[in-house]
């Protein structure tokens, strides 16, 4: 730690980031004093290189994190991470969202298709490398093709020399410090259970990011290998994956102010960006989403109501967008009741006084600030018009898909380096693979319906800041019934029929004369100029925040833990309430009696009757807590997590599986940039009530059997 | 105590009413060990007949409850309770119900025009006079004109006795027993102080029944007599009243835990009707009033977005609508969630079993359940109809204007002693007086719409089911035009022409050719016939609950307190929070922090400027609570209050003022019906917030000086 006590009242903002703050990457934890905080491990018990500790057991399944539980591959984590799975299995005539899902046997279980689980297998630092690389220019875009080519060297040179693995490399500190990490991924997945939506997603987007929760928001799912143990696509020969190291599950749970700790994935976090980040951020980007996103929200719910299968098929995009949208708007509430913003200028006041104060950092970091305004400024002048082309893409899969057959056909014509990551060999067959996922679950009515106000609001734009291709295109009601005549006329919803497009020449391409392969060809011209923008802004931005970091750390004379990154972590906390507001306390355990009090049996609060009738017996169950005298539900702790922590065990200070990660409560909305003692508390399922449910709600003793229960 | 022990364990009802429910009526403090309580007084310290007492300090203010609290009549009740008179105050140009009001001299008071303040001079009890009266027949709708007859002479009789007071009778349990107070009425009361709106409704309808509460819910009022001491109509020259006994201010406050008790008017409660009221209410009334308020608030509110003077005119109705109808919505959700409605039948079934159980008892109420229920079934039958006539009457000031003029007309032939109550000599004054009232603050554009809509409701209804009036009106279109022309046709927004009509023969009303007036005449014989079936109804129900409760008591083996009705009662209990859901503590006292975090600048969180301001100052204030390190606002407290308590003095164990009552917690809305120590909390003002409103923000000198602050 280094000290520069002369800066120290200078610096007030260091005192912001409390002791409990901490996202430790996981190479990181042999500076920690476990012991000392009440662990009954050691840090070398989670993690060591080349030896089996317990972050073995924790895996990256789409996006969120999930643990192993048995010897046979069976892995935890929540309903929401397994939404897709479950929603994909269903239809009107099995809704197993509904109902929920259990396969008794092995051959019952329903492949999770698109799911893949990442375990980490070891990691190493490639600083040195890369920046000797990007540093041999000064011109942004040049730095940044020399970073793209470097990493793609060291992955290559890494996958060689580790047959069967993937590499990949995170920035730990934005163009300054970098790990290789080296992963394990079985691509053949299978949901085994799943709970009633009235257990998994009870209170719904209502009680979504909110305490107090009575969520059963856990899901099994099982990952496959080949009979020669090695990574496989589904197959039916395939055999349950034997990991490593699988959790222990210890079903007395935890009381309040117990020690408990989390190993998972969590995504994103900026705590360490300026002040104009974050007014960017709140006055710009996140207004912008929540308006967009609840506008689609709105336009969804109403014709999901009219029909139970476009129900299920708009399902998991509602759920996604629905949250962002709540996520966003806690953060902006957050914002603005923190003063979030002004603390942040106020921060970088100090830190441009502190830069002021010593000629030979006056000399070093003397335009820092201006130039990282700069380079928000730029972003911020075109953001109306790169956004709405963000949104283009996103408003119809038609037109994505489309654009990633267009994009196929250029980028397999070039050389696998040279390529768009997402077309390099080693990536190539999820992206094929996602394709049909996307048509299949696409509704054209919605599509016809965003697709067409997102082209209305570029049509509303000056002619000369519209990309050509939609200036070419008529307006008002002729821009409708075209429209309506590309849905008509597009075979893109017959998967088989694009996916045997896919990689297929451009010029090839264009001959089907689909008129959304047509659309995408003429605006791909556009986003290659909006990449290069992008490219060249962040990797402006990147050398600038590289010194924006080392000058903080300078000036607060302490080393930051980085922000996450989507890479495995630890963080460590206590189960304890909290107080949100004026004279309002929240405990930290929600119980069955609790969430019987808040079923309405109307949508979001729906308990399915076998709950119902189960919980009435739940006082003798085994389950209990005693403090509570009943079983609980959810817990609330103060670790620190973000999204990608979903699905995380929470686990005692012997490393015994207590509980299941799954959400923040409404003011830690905020932790992604800024953490507090007083308000970021996490959100997780007791073991106890999962136990309950598997046992007396669904009698899955095979699975309880399994878990050792 | 009578006590039957063989039925103990049968009457488990019993148990529900816990010993902390009680609004002890005044003549009935003896029987109650205080001292045991915690209370530094004795009973006769708070009411004593013919002696100085607390009670002499406590008022009923426009339906509220209202202290003295200086020798000069100042009186100390609710900004919701005075809402009326600041309203009349404002206009556009004067917007007192925005910016506050204070009068720094006695010349500057403003008329609280329509507002009377009644004091309690003593009671005595007339059961005996009464029933003899009402027994002497058996036919219900002569017992109704018996009792009316014998409820007049007696008050004829007392008034008599006692010149200058007024003698009302109040019925304890229904039938049952009869108490006859002496009341005197000031009639010249003026405004004197009232903060700001965005401190004395602070939090709006959203947080209305709603803790944590930040509402500075105060106002101050003063009460004048006639130069010989005597009560008076307003005159210039009157004098300020000097009251008998008037409230020390403690501005210590309370502690957590620490006792507080109430005197006040609570208006009604319904503990111990049967399960069949509870059923009619929330099956049939209830549900009725929350959608017609729900909707009449609405278009008032879009009405109100237009016009700030028409916000004006409108603000007090929607308040009150408002008020009702968020009050009947917890207590429909609270009879779901404590499942009252059963529990209450389960309570009759228990009482029918213990009036099966012995011969005698079956004889004398053998089939009183019975009866009820053929009772309401009767009134319930037709609600619809009877519903939409009292909705007619309420939907327009003019038509319930002309309506009141019509039956001035009939009424005044009459001899004083058959007269309706509002048209005898006694109460003439009271009754002319609001009649310009009415019309002063009505808005023609809304009593169209709620007129028209009421008679669409009614149009759509089998024509023999129309009331005469309404089935010779045309329908659609032309009824819409027709009122229209009655609108624009009548003179009745003239208030002093509608004036000069009252009391004028019913033939030369009609001559008017008013078309409000023409259609009061038709509808009254309707309104004639609705009122002798709810009075026959009423009083056969009467009869009925006079043994219901004689049985209950009998069945319990213990005495009820009778339910609120409007007479000056004490409750006690202490300073506690709650848990009003699974997970969640209120704690009892909220901060002027806590305000601050609330506000958002927006209504309903629009605290104004002067505040915000002086709360930068408030640690310093002498008015801060060393618990919380803040000037605290509103307290929570489980002492059993209802509508009518608004306004009451909180009082310590010594009787000094400590805070000020003014609402109830959501789940106690519910306390009507039935009470719990669990949830039945009560809301006040921290006496501590209005001082440092006055000296901080008002810096009201001469207010504080003349409340000895």
């Amino acid at each position: 730690m280094r000290l520069f006590r002369p800066f120290i009242l200078l610096c007030l903002f260091a005192a912001l980031s409390a002791a409990d703050e901490g996202m430790h990457p996981i190479n990181a934890l042999q500076k920690l004093d476990l012991r000392q905080a009440g662990f009954a491990l050691a840090a070398r018990d989670i993690f060591t290189p080349d030896s089996l500790c317990l972050n073995d057991a924790v895996v990256n399944i789409g996006g969120c994190t999930g643990s192993f539980i048995s010897d046979q591959g069976l892995i935890l984590t929540n309903h929401h991470c397994a939404f897709a799975a479950i929603q994909r299995a269903s239809s009107r005539e099995h809704d197993y969202l509904q109902e929920g899902f259990y396969a008794k046997s092995r051959g019952e279980e329903f492949p999770a298709k698109g799911f893949t689980v990442r375990i980490t297998e070891s990691c190493r630092d490639v600083s040195a490398a890369i920046l000797d690389a990007v540093n041999s220019t000064t011109e942004y875009s040049a730095r940044s093709k020399a970073k793209e080519k470097i990493f793609k060297e060291l992955i290559a040179a890494a996958e060689k020399e580790n047959p069967g693995k993937r590499a990949e490399i995170a920035e730990m500190f934005p163009g300054k410090s970098f790990m290789l990490f080296l992963y394990t991924y079985l691509t053949d997945v299978r949901l085994v259970y799943a709970p009633p939506i009235g257990i998994g997603n009870f209170g719904g987007e209502e009680d979504n990011w909110v305490w107090p929760r009575h969520t059963g928001d856990f899901s099994l799912l099982r990952a496959y290998v080949g009979p020669d143990g090695r990574p496989a696509e589904y197959a039916a020969a395939n055999v349950p994956y034997v990991p490593r190291v699988y959790l222990k599950i210890q079903s007395q749970g935890l009381r309040e102010g117990d020690l408990a700790f989390i190993l998972g994935y969590p995504g994103r976090t900026f705590r360490h960006y300026p002040a104009r980040y974050l007014e960017f951020e709140s006055a710009q980007r996140m207004p912008w989403i929540v308006e967009w996103y609840g506008h689609q929200i709105e336009k969804m719910e109403e014709m999901s109501r009219l029909d139970r299968g476009v129900a299920i098929k708009l399902s998991s995009a509602i759920k996604g967008l629905a949250n962002t949208w709540k996520n966003y708007q806690g953060k902006l509430d957050g914002l603005r009741r923190l003063g979030l913003v002004a603390r942040r200028q106020a921060e970088d006041a100090d830190l441009a006084a502190f830069i002021a104060a010593d000629s030979a950092r006056q000399h070093r970091y003397g335009t820092l600030l201006a130039d990282i305004a700069a380079c928000y400024q730029e972003s911020s002048a075109r953001f109306e018009r790169d956004k709405l082309l963000d949104a283009l893409l996103g408003s119809s899969s038609l037109l994505s898909s489309a654009y990633t057959l267009y994009q196929s056909g250029l980028e397999l014509a070039k050389p696998d380096l040279e390529r768009d990551s997402a077309f390099m060999e080693r990536n190539l067959t999820r992206t094929r693979e996602r394709l049909p996922l996307a048509l299949n679950t696409c509704y054209p009515p919605k599509d016809r319906l965003f697709l067409g106000e997102i082209l209305d609001k570029f049509k509303a734009l000056p002619p000369d800041a519209q990309p050509d291709a939609i200036r070419k295109l008529p307006q008002g009601q002729k821009l409708a019934s075209t429209l309506d005549k590309y849905f008509a006329k597009s075979r893109l919803p017959e998967s088989d029929w694009a996916l045997q497009l896919f990689g297929k020449p451009a010029p090839e391409l264009l001959k089907t004369e689909d008129p959304f392969i047509t659309l995408a060809a003429g605006l791909y011209p556009e986003y290659l100029r909006l990449r290069e923008f992008r490219r060249a802004n962040s990797a402006r931005l990147e050398k600038l925040m590289a010194d924006y970091i080392e000058i903080k750390q300078l000036c607060a004379g302490r080393d930051f833990i980085p922000d996450a990154n989507g890479t495995l972590r630890l963080t460590w906390g206590h189960i304890r309430g909290y107080a949100p507001r004026d004279a309002v306390w929240y405990a930290p355990f929600t119980t069955l009696r609790g969430m019987i009090e808040k079923n309405t049996g109307a949508d979001p609060y729906q308990a399915p009757q076998s709950m119902l009738t189960a919980a009435r017996q739940s006082a003798a169950s085994r389950f209990v807590n005693p403090d509570l005298g009943d079983v609980p539900v959810d817990m609330l702790y103060d670790m620190d997590t973000t999204g990608g922590n979903s699905g995380s065990p929470v686990l005692n200070a012997h490393g015994e599986l207590v509980g299941l990660n799954f959400d923040r409560a409404y003011e830690a909305t905020i932790n992604d940039y800024a953490w507090s003692a007083a308000y970021s508390r996490s959100i997780g399922l007791d073991v106890r009530f999962i136990l309950w449910v598997l046992a007396d709600v669904s009698a899955a003793q095979e699975l309880l059997q399994e878990m050792g229960r």
